[in-house]
């Protein structure tokens, strides 16, 4: 590819689509480079209008390749995956920790770097993972909507109304089990969450092919000395033992349904299961029946397979007990500013051929 | 109070009225004494209806006294405060940990004796004002009915569209103030679950008449070694410093507003309130023009001042950032089952002149 080794010496401009304003504070770490000819969503609308499936999604977003700036209009086709990449194509830089929105094998065959933003949402997702067990276990979706529709004042109180499963421990139950299916960085902060909240037992089930680590299971007992149990176990082990499941693998096609009807079948009827990682890990369907016949207590989910096509009728919107947020989980102003900041470094370094602060190995990582 | 000593070896029997069915777990425990006399929500819907007002309130509701069996009708005054209590009246037994809604020197006089339902809904109520905390500055109330109107496919993401305040420390700003209005056991339970967070400062004011313990603040220190600072500071100390403010002192006259326009312009304009704790201890009125104007981010409140007459047309109901839920802050089944015992036992002490597990002391509390 003779266009990529030209290099930023050659005195040729390098074009960068951006896909998204980054804002105030992100978007002078592009402006500050003159050798970048910047296509942004406020100057150019049409391409966004062209390209609108890719920028109504939520993870694809800040793009930077070089071409020639003859080849401005219509087919640059700039994605792997959801769009195919332009010939030009030389790095893709993704506002997103996930990546399964684009050809990974495509990329590294032709030789493109990719960026992505791992790490700095690891709090943010965090925080929403936790707030969503909560509110699947205690009901939010009904009360809140309750309170919205102007109900109070004619709601009769009783002792049980409203009641949910606890995740604290409690004197008659002093010890609670938390499952993961996953169990990156996401997951470790949010077990970390959980602690003060009494969680006893940490289930876990991971990547069959990557080995079980003693090592990782002796440092979070070792970091949380009130933690009893911390133990790698088959799929439906979690699912069997959990008092609530957090749904925390990458998505993609190995780990597609996951949670299918046979792994909600054997959770525990007053179980919450929680979804912030990728839609396509939960089978929607399954889910709405579990629901509905009283299966599992509730859930709370970030994402839903097919999102953001999920309407008023989806199965899941309509279950009382299902809390369904529109993938907010790093929506928060400092996450976002970091991410954005980590994109911009990132596809800057690509362009220029230099470090790329979050660089997915692309071999490797096969 | 010669009813009150006449004792249960007298062969007489104590009429306990139950304003709510406290469910299959519980009632057995009245139920196995011949000695009541009971009047059940069940089997006296005229009772109910008389004392509608009472009996539609969410904290009065386990009351147990003794008169003779004539006094069956009609006149029956069993609260002192919103009911004047009748003559006979022995013992009350709230479900509930707050008891403002009784008549405290009254019945010191009249040695009416009073148990409440503390400790067993701390985790509870920690539970449901941490996940505030999360739900209103992650402007869940916006983000959630959006996905429930059905919009979430017309919906184009943009790098910080619902961006709010993170509770989590970051990597731009390690540090996060927690402020305590009142520093008892719940707010300490909160501050447990905030520690995982990144919440390195806890900042509180308490009842001005009792003294400042450093004792009480050298526990919490050495119980969370990530915490540098906890100290006990002015109210509007609490509003200038803190990221996230915890309204959770008792009620009453003495608390009645302690957050109003004052308190809510110092806050800064990022932080966020909870109020988990009584209605009455924030103007609602002063809350909503907050929001509105921008002086803070969110609010979440379990409580609201008039409850539970909060309808559509509630300025709070209204707002945006504002999420309101039905006072469900100790619903779980596991804690409502050990308020329900509590309350159960209490009633039983109270009557035949036995220990209560939790008695309020009248005199000394005054």
């Amino acid at each position: 590819m003779s266009h990529s080794t030209s290099g930023h010496n050659s005195g040729k401009k390098f074009k960068l689509v951006v896909a998204r304003d980054l804002g105030p504070d992100v978007m002078p770490i592009l402006h500050s480079r003159p050798e970048l000819d910047k296509i942004e969503p406020a100057r150019d609308p049409g391409f966004l209008k062209m390209h609108k499936e890719l920028l109504a999604s939520s993870s694809c977003f800040l793009i930077g390749y070089d071409i020639p700036t003859s080849h401005r209009t219509g087919d640059h086709r700039i994605y792997t995956g959801l769009i195919p990449a332009g010939p030009d194509l030389k790095v893709i830089s993704t506002m997103s920790v996930g990546y399964e929105h684009v050809d990974l094998d495509a990329l590294g065959t032709r030789g493109i770097r990719l960026g992505y933003t791992p790490d700095v949402l690891t709090e943010a997702v965090a925080d929403v993972t936790l707030m969503l067990a909560l509110m699947a276990g205690r009901n939010v979706k009904e009360t809140a909507a309750l309170v919205d529709r102007g109900e109070w004042p004619k709601y009769t109180w009783s002792p049980f109304s409203f009641c949910g499963p606890q995740i604290s421990s409690d004197w008659v139950r002093p010890t609670r089990t938390a499952g993961f299916i996953g169990f990156g960085r996401i997951a470790q902060a949010t077990l970390a969450r959980l602690i003060p909240f009494g969680i006893t037992h940490c289930l876990y089930t991971s990547n069959p092919s990557s080995p079980r680590s003693s090592e990782l299971e002796a440092s979070i007992l070792e970091k949380h000395p009130t933690l009893q149990v911390v133990e790698r176990v088959d799929l439906l082990e979690v699912a069997r033992q959990s008092d609530v499941v957090f749904v925390l693998a990458p998505g993609g096609e190995k780990t597609k349904y996951i949670v299918n009807e046979a792994f909600l079948k054997e959770m525990k009827k007053s179980a919450i299961i929680v979804n912030t990682s990728r839609g396509t890990l939960v089978d929607s369907d399954a889910l709405a029946k579990a629901l509905k016949e009283g299966w599992i207590w509730g859930a709370g989910l970030d994402v839903v397979d097919g999102e953001p096509n999920v309407d008023q009728d989806h199965p899941l919107v309509k279950e009382p007990r299902c809390v369904v947020l529109p993938h907010i989980g790093s929506a928060t102003t400092e996450t976002r500013l970091g991410m954005a900041t980590l994109a911009a470094k990132n596809v800057l370094g690509g362009i220029f051929g230099e470090n790329m602060p979050a660089e997915l190995r692309l071999q490797s990582s096969k």
